[in-house]
């Protein structure tokens, strides 16, 4: 196949691996419940499938109603309830097992007048990242919990959190204190409740910790999504290896500026998103680049990166010696800051390799 | 119709203004050649038509494949050529008008051997932006020249530049002198080679300046394309007035922070795209929030905005007031930072009014 424009290149033995080893860590007592916003591909899917994977999160209801079409059938969606898609949401209840995320008691009982079938409910906690949920000790809490217990349809599945701030960690060590942060918030909850709710759990997220962290023992759930893919996000944050991030975004060279070291690439901020990495003295990194080869890629080239983006174009700075072993005409991999994003993008225009 | 999930609004009256404007500023000898990267729709395409418009600007051999489809026959593809695409490329040049962007001599004879009928090609001049093109002194342009004229097919056009560092502009001052500089580079080129090549034009793009200058007497043909929509962005370079942004993403709001005068929409950066302006106190702003009503939108809130987004949530921030008149189910409007990432983003989920 020849790539004639941007194209997301998927690596099948690094998803594998990356699936594998979160699997490994993952104790017959935790449930691992992958994000699936990440990659939101059936074919993906399917390789979680054969990991004997069955339980799945997304971040939207149309994610939810893709991936039920696809065969999953137990979904949580990890995202506040959006009320104006509960006719949505009510016949996915009624084909599928089906867990949202509630926040407040006012909006309960508008859910339970729409639902038809019985639909799990997470409550939202907020652990630290200050996004969405409430604080382990807000009193809304009981008040949604007295809401969901007048209503049939809505089984109260326990705490979820989604500890977002690792993202902003410094260092592997703060981010190991927010997932124990979370942990006590989560479990507080959980002894708390489970005296009058027996089957509650705990439900936990982010890449970051999960990846750093040794097991998942102190939660019932967990459920990273990127590692499936990785990025240089994560390589910063030391959640992987360069070698493990599973995609590349293979770019056409378009030109070439020899006196400057740059090439520009067909690749912008519509194929590998506008995200970047920032340093303190105007850096900002778009993308490593690596070479590509028979089924893969090899190592990223040393002080090459993307160094800014336009809708079409990005461009890259190299080494004087790479720029001239480059032609126009070539393409070369773009490793993304930002895989979710990058996955997203070019949805429709992915494949996978091996 | 009613909206669930972010949609973005086109108002056909205010992007009927901001065509007209431009038109009225560009001159009888100034061809007005509008970048469609920014719709990338043929309805709004039919919205220039009307006004007589009947040449166009694209960024990608996709786009001018998709408006060539929908009736436009003179297109300038303002990207350096993608030689992997070559056999697109000649396909559109056998049925429409076709000008493609050249920067070195070495893929001229590429692009000759491979097309069919002929082909008008501009030299990229790089004015300052430093993304592509060769300075106006550069002796490659010699070198381009004699590689055209031994090409039947190729017919040389003039001298193109996008002036892309107005973005980056302190003031109209420094964007005015920009488009200044960039006349004199091209001007000058004009002068040397009409002896030899009576035919040619010199061709300026970019909104902040084509919005801020009187006129265009100084070019032969002007092709800025954000204008149609403009944006955030453009309001703070001093492009437009707030009022005359022509788009806005409707966000169904999910969840209310009262505690720290905040609220959640489903809108992030698969929406909205991640393109943010900066301030030095760690002040990120994603977008300025207006309140919908029939027909449109009023005047952005004042304190409003998007502070920050993740791939599917937006968080913003907004006075007490505010706050408390906004419930779970309501839709705000988004106006976005930067409406070409927007508009690309939610081809699909768009619609216009009035």
């Amino acid at each position: 196949m020849k790539i004639k424009t941007p194209t997301l290149i998927i690596d099948r033995l690094k998803v594998e691996a990356n699936i594998k080893k979160m699997l490994d860590k993952t104790g017959s007592n935790t449930i691992f419940r992958p994000h699936f916003k990440t990659h939101q591909s059936a074919e993906i899917g399917d390789i979680f499938k054969n990991f004997g994977i069955s339980k799945i999160t997304v971040s939207s209801v149309s994610m939810a109603k893709y991936f039920a079409k696809n065969g999953w059938n137990d979904i949580t969606i990890a995202f506040p309830v959006n009320i104006r898609e509960l006719d949505d949401i009510a016949e996915l209840s009624s084909t599928i097992n089906l867990n949202l995320l509630i926040e407040s008691s006012d909006i309960v009982n508008i859910i339970s007048q729409k639902l038809v079938a019985t639909s799990g409910v997470f409550i939202k906690i907020d652990s630290g990242y200050h996004r969405t949920g409430l604080t382990y000790q807000d009193t809304e809490i009981d008040n949604i919990l007295i809401a969901i217990s007048k209503c049939d349809n809505l089984v109260f599945k326990g705490f979820l959190t989604h500890a977002g701030h690792t993202y902003n960690a410094k260092g592997s060590d703060e981010i190991i204190r927010i997932m124990e942060e979370s942990s006590l918030m989560l479990n507080a909850l959980k002894e708390k409740y489970i005296p009058q709710f027996p089957e509650i759990i705990t439900s936990y997220g982010d890449t970051p910790s999960c990846s750093i962290a040794e097991n998942f023992d102190d939660f019932d759930e967990i459920r990273p999504g990127n590692f499936v893919y990785y990025d240089v996000m994560q390589f910063h944050l030391g959640s992987c290896r360069l070698d493990d991030i599973a995609v590349v975004v293979a770019c056409p060279v378009v030109a070439k500026h020899s006196s400057r070291n740059e090439i520009v690439i067909y690749g912008g901020g519509v194929h590998l998103s506008k995200e970047f990495i920032s340093a303190d003295n105007d850096f900002k990194l778009y993308g490593y680049i690596v070479k590509l080869k028979d089924g893969g890629w090899f190592d990223p080239v040393p002080g090459a990166y993307v160094r800014s983006l336009s809708q079409e174009h990005g461009i890259v700075k190299l080494s004087k010696d790479h720029v001239e072993n480059i032609e126009v005409g070539d393409l070369i991999g773009v490793l993304p800051v930002h895989s979710c994003m990058s996955a997203n993008l070019l949805i429709d225009k992915s494949f996978i390799i091996n």
